[in-house]
């Protein structure tokens, strides 16, 4: 069945859904994005996640009067037309259509482009087994933290995972330490019981998933370190697992060969993906009942 | 006048020249492009530029059916539709169409993307002048020397020049290294005439002109380094000047508000400019004389 794809304030079968090949997300990577969880037909952390949006499109000086809160019936709109009950939305924002200049355009419009994505979140089989990963060097950018489509990079790392028979890749920096995986945040358990992950910085992503499940590990018996952590540490831990909005947490089984807790989805793993999926299922909720879809007016063309 | 625009075989008016929303060049920043320059009607250097696009897909593993050697007729054609005398064409090839998935699709079609920009190159009113460059940070990836769409960096880079008041920056490694300018290759002369331009890596695109220029020196009295050079060394420098297929040899004149030779165009950077010129001038019309248009069947959609 074809979806209806949201493009520049119409709501479009997929095979209509085209953007100008003058457009900047096209033609420059000039643009940002953000994926929303959908459980039972809501939307979860929404909030989260349009203000993370709203802050790339601050760090890149998008013009200011698009509000990403405005977004939000949109997106609404677009889950009934659907009919999503799980899975995905996807909203690219570009700097516009103008004539190729390296330079901003002035006085464009920005592109608005949103779709969804059937996923079997809750009952991934992915997570009842557990991923396996493999590490490669993070050849990326240097504002990792804001969330453009410039996703070679971790497409090529992705694709490298799967051409060696691994599900993701990890990567590392000059000092052999784990920023993230190629789309999600990368934990380890350490023996002594430390869940330990990356701090925050330009060099990964800040995750709204890895918000939820700090807040969850601070109110667990586990310890938290914020802090580089290398791939011997990595190899050698007790549990490990990655999170993001598409997955949640994710347990991983192997790292570079090496079997992490006897090769299954570690007991802390799934306990916080569990927790994080109920938590995330609370918010999805919470958004349907408290409130309704409204009409906006889409911008004009 | 609206320009004639090829889109995956089809020759179409700038304003029907779409893409799907689904290209990955639109959401991964998945695709290669080239800028050609086109002198009295004739594309010159399109062999190297050709080749060096050949060489772009096959570091990305895009599939092997395509031969860049085969867009050459359409470029041609591509001219002629837009009575192109002076200016650009640019080339951009995607990976093609399919459901977002970070991993590389299996079987699709690349995506072609073809148009002209007309552009007054052989009087270039900054050539005259010569341009003021600012120096950034280069926060690029580590595969410059891949010419891929990713080019959001390099966009904040001009655009911060530009905020400046400057015409261009010119970007720094973290040892404080002229990398290269936000779209051309970045050279300087030396007191005791030396032509230094940073040697060849991943840190750099692989200038067609900067071939040239570098044969043009080779034939000189002059002297070439190819290597690493400072922002301090460049703004004490005697000339400087930056290479780009759009722009051939740009004179500089001003490097971080410091004036470079007296605020002029040095003479070898404008005997440069002109023995450039010259040579992609021959090449433009010997293409033209020897490789008449012929009609290639499109790809199939």
């Amino acid at each position: 069945m074809s979806r209806t794809v949201y493009v520049n304030g119409e709501f479009l079968p997929e095979d209509k859904a085209k953007i100008s090949v003058f457009d900047r997300g096209f033609l420059f990577a000039d643009a940002v994005y953000e994926v929303f969880p959908v459980l039972g037909g809501g939307i979860a952390d929404a909030d989260a996640h349009l203000a993370r949006l709203g802050r790339s499109l601050n760090e890149l000086q998008f013009p200011e009067h698009y509000t990403p809160q405005e977004y939000l019936p949109l997106l609404k709109t677009l889950v009934q037309n659907n009919k999503l009950s799980e899975g995905l939305i996807y909203i690219q924002v570009t700097r516009g259509v103008a004539d190729r200049d390296f330079d901003f355009p002035k006085n464009t419009d920005p592109s608005v482009v949103m779709f969804t994505q059937e996923k079997n979140i809750l009952e991934s089989p992915a997570a009842k087994i557990g991923i396996s990963v493999v590490t490669v060097p993070d050849i990326r950018w240097q504002r990792c933290d804001i969330k453009t489509v410039g996703l070679l990079p971790a497409c090529l790392a992705k694709a490298a995972a799967k051409s060696q028979g691994a599900d993701d890749a990890w990567m590392f920096d000059a000092d052999g330490n784990i920023t993230e995986g190629s789309s999600n945040n990368a934990y380890i358990i350490s023996h002594d019981g430390k869940i330990i992950t990356r701090h925050l910085s330009n060099s990964i992503l800040h995750g709204i998933t890895r918000v939820s499940v700090l807040e969850l590990v601070n109110d667990s018996d586990l310890k938290l370190e914020e802090r580089p952590f290398s791939i011997e540490e990595a190899e050698g831990a007790l549990e490990a697992f990655s999170s993001s909005a598409s997955g949640f947490v994710m347990p991983v089984v192997s790292i570079n060969g090496k079997t992490i807790n006897d090769g299954k989805p570690g007991p802390n793993s799934q306990k916080l993906r569990q927790l994080c999926i109920e938590k995330a299922k609370l918010s999805a909720a919470t958004a349907q009942a408290l409130r309704p879809p409204r009409k906006i007016k889409a911008r004009s063309a």
